[in-house]
């Protein structure tokens, strides 16, 4: 491996090592309380089977990053292809999980009844949005780490 | 390439192909009509835009599938892996995002007030069930072709 190659994989992966790890606080922290009717209720990700999914797969992404950063044996390196190909399939389908629910959140489905709830709970929104945002960066950032892995290493 | 790995390979492309057109076949497919109140109301995949995508991405996924059939170059064929990942990504992708929103239909979401409506179009849910199923199997198929392929060439 080249020195200018490996500068620009490890900086690849610590950008994505901060991607990962701002998705998965911003999303655990997101919350938010609206009064309906008199009715008080709270908005939080673990009211959602997909945005818990969400949290994990980004913390797993996140532990994952951070430990690659520390390999450099050549052996080990040569495997890491295959570690970042599941990285890159986990994080591609957390980002488009919590996207679908994300987006029934802020337009709703007037088919199936379901109302949009963005309205109430913006603050909530607005930190899944950012969560987003962040994991949607990462899973480029890995995708184009592997591509430019296959591409120099393999062509 | 040897025979035998030339043979694998080709007859997991054939099956992956199978699975993308089922799923696309089955999801454009899926239709069905309940009566609320009196009143009638259809449920088809078009009222989604998450299953839109579902659609469109395993459609594209179906048609890279057939081409690859036909690829016997060798220099093209050491490229198929590239485009190999973005299609592997493209099927997580929209197999989770279709699965989020499934999962919502199905079971509901009691925080958001979101009710699951295939009680009301069971026929629709079990389509999307069957369509999700063959999108999965296609995505297993193309991570475990990745995944040989990365191993045998690459290792």
């Amino acid at each position: 491996m080249t020195k200018t190659r490996m500068i620009f994989t490890l900086l690849l992966r610590l950008l994505a090592l901060g991607a990962t790890l701002a998705a998965t606080i911003i999303m655990v922290t997101s919350h938010d309380s609206a009064e309906v009717l008199n009715l008080t209720f709270q908005a939080k990700y673990s009211d959602e089977t997909t945005f818990k999914y969400f949290v994990i797969a980004e913390a797993v992404a996140s532990g994952y990053s951070l430990i690659a950063l520390f390999i450099s044996s050549k052996s080990l390196l040569r495997h890491l292809v295959i570690l970042d190909v599941v990285i890159t399939t986990l994080l591609s389908s957390s980002v488009s999980a919590a996207l679908a629910i994300a987006h029934v959140g802020k337009k709703g489905n007037s088919h199936a009844g379901w109302l949009p709830i963005c309205g109430q709970v913006h603050k909530f929104c607005n930190q899944v949005t950012g969560a987003l945002i962040a994991a949607f960066i990462a899973a480029i950032i890995y995708l184009v780490l592997l591509l430019y892995t296959l591409h120099t290493v393999y062509m």
